[in-house]
């Protein structure tokens, strides 16, 4: 296990009907003139927006709205509100939504301090400050409300770089499991995808010795199997919501993923996929990795794949080629992928195979190498969307 | 899944040598004077003591220490340390050491600001503030380092009494594994049982639906047993060391406690035992478990037992009879304590099974029930205490 410093001090308000407390946390936390960061409709629909504006009222804190966060989240409207923060001289921001709404609100939050451009944070330059950011979360996936992560888009070159620092750890995350039950089928599905992908980031590694963060990875994988397939045919199922909820926390506040080398790969080949076909990030993964997965079982470590096949997807070790086993679970990775209605490759999310090789170029790699687990360069890109694209799979 | 909320905001500074560094945690997080808490002469022969005090004074905080804290810490030494907080104008505490070390520094940090006796804290009331803590970790076992606990003796009536608030998580915590490879074996193995213990008071619950935490507490004792296992043969293996410091963290800040009723009856009934034999709380807790775990079994819910019994020893499950697969489990987790060395009888601990009346009438239940599990009366606690002195078992 490797050395490493971990610090989450986020606090956690998990149950129904919290999100009426919002305000007692946002005054708790030394918010008094707020900015209220959303996305379409569905929030002021639900009546959630006024909910929890009325919670900020009665705990006397001013607030100010910004609305019209899309998936995928585009830069303009960080600059629309690191502008909106000066004016209105705002302390802190609330941001109620999904990953995109919550990484918009952390860009805002880091802008809003400095006098260079915010883009600056998501390509390399590491933030000292921003103004403290608190969650009401709507949708499972991003992990977000836990992560001290922000995605974003840049609209010009369509890059979807991220941004980390602890400072933009939330204060505090609401954490209503309801909340998330009036989700179409298909987003709660690319929900479930991506926090598997968030616990499959960190257990591809190649840093030994790391039983304590793999079994606990392997408990939220083995969660997700369970009650994603339960969410599925019983959308209003609480328990099942709450379940997905509190592990799509726990996996990406990163107190798994310690002590170990990562790899974002997946995350990485899916970005440019979702910023050129503004697909579901969920989607674009349920694509991607197991494409990655099967290029990691034939050229780098079948045992490590292995290692998930039977300690996940409960497949009986071949002890004498364990390629067959890696192989056997990936294949059994992709049927429970397909029974929660997730795309499995290019056609199905309307990207062309003609594209990968624009595909790989948007990735920017020139001749260096991308990811922890294997180190991917150009013609192991291009392979890879290969296999995802169904043309070598 | 119940309601919840969590906040577990300690900085964690993990790897070799990083006690080094601890100088620059206490300034980082305000302290200017700090009074160094530890137990008996090892921490100053093995040279620790010396290196953190050097780490201070290089960082400009002034010390003062209070040596002496033994296991099932006494409240004699608290009211010492109190004084000396005041005396001395102290604004940090610092414990070098496990978990006996570090809730004493917590109980002396609540006293330290409160005008009343601090045992009131370890009677009902709730502390509103305290010193700040940091903790530089010697023994993987108590979970002290990210907990919100205390556990101290009162030394007049041998009560074993526990204290919890947010004010009491340390603001950080070193954790160097390579700090646990002199212990002795024995305390090694008892460490190993705590974290068990701690892992299993929260896995035994009436609470359904709560698949995400239930896989979580899978893995850690999963984990235990592979590591424990492995450090007995190889104690100066600094990789197993550093998987079971980990997991005795994560286990206890209870990030996977969170949404679920526990049961502290095996704690509650070890407490009595080491307060009146001042044996190892690992080592009542051995005897203990198991026999509790028994008495669950028949007479309350042999499915959970079940569900640890195959998920986490590998047993095959009698569908037709649970009760059977519960008991084979509690067998191969008696195995595997005997197998690290542990204790399983009140013999091996120099405990008097004449005294069960005795112990029974310490742990004051009148005509109440004490757990979350199952709620057990006095003869209940009798019952257990008659199988774990191995007259019934």
């Amino acid at each position: 296990m490797d050395s490493f410093d971990f610090y989450s001090p986020t606090y956690f308000i998990f149950g129904k009907e919290r999100e009426r407390e919002t305000g007692t946390y946002v005054k708790k936390f030394g918010g008094s003139r707020c900015l209220v960061v959303y996305g379409g409709q569905s929030a002021k629909r639900s009546g959630l927006l006024d909910r929890v504006k009325e919670s900020l009222e009665d705990a006397g804190v001013h607030t100010e709205e910004l609305g019209g966060v899309r998936p995928n989240p585009r830069g303009s409207l960080v600059y629309e509100g690191i502008e909106l923060c000066r004016r209105k001289k705002i302390d802190f921001l609330l941001a109620i939504g999904g990953g995109s709404v919550i990484d918009t609100a952390k860009a805002i939050a880091m802008g809003a301090v400095y006098d260079g451009d915010f883009w600056d944070f998501f390509t390399g330059r590491a933030p000292e400050n921003a103004l403290p950011v608190g969650t009401v979360l709507t949708i499972a996936a991003s992990g977000s409300e836990g992560s001290p992560d922000s995605v974003i888009t840049n609209e010009k070159t369509l890059e979807k770089n991220a941004a980390e620092a602890n400072c933009l750890r939330p204060k505090f995350s609401v954490l209503n499991p309801a909340l998330t039950e009036s989700l179409p089928s298909y987003q709660t599905a690319c929900g479930v995808t991506d926090i598997i992908a968030h616990a499959f980031e960190r257990y591809f590694t190649n840093t030994r010795d790391v039983e304590i963060t793999d079994r606990l990875l392997e408990g939220v994988v083995l969660t997700m199997l369970h009650e994603g397939r339960r969410i599925m045919t019983d959308p209003s199922n609480y328990e099942a919501r709450a379940n997905i909820m509190w592990a799509g926390m726990v996996c990406h506040n990163d107190i798994m993923g310690v002590g170990r080398q990562q790899d974002w790969n997946s995350h990485h080949l899916e970005h440019v996929l979702s910023a050129k076909y503004d697909c579901a990030h969920g989607a674009g993964l349920a694509v991607v990795m197991p494409a990655w997965m099967t290029y990691c079982a034939h050229h780098h470590d079948p045992a490590r794949l292995a290692q998930m096949a039977t300690r996940i997807f409960g497949c009986q070790m071949d002890y004498e080629n364990p390629l067959n086993t890696a192989l056997e679970g990936i294949e059994a990775f992709k049927i429970f992928l397909k029974s929660i209605g997730m795309p499995l490759s290019f056609a199905e999310i309307g990207a062309d195979p003609e594209s990968i090789s624009e595909l790989v170029e948007m990735n920017h790699i020139g001749d260096g190498k991308t990811g922890g687990f294997v180190a991917l360069d150009k013609q192991a890109h291009y392979d890879i969307y290969e296999l995802a694209a169904g043309r070598e799979n």
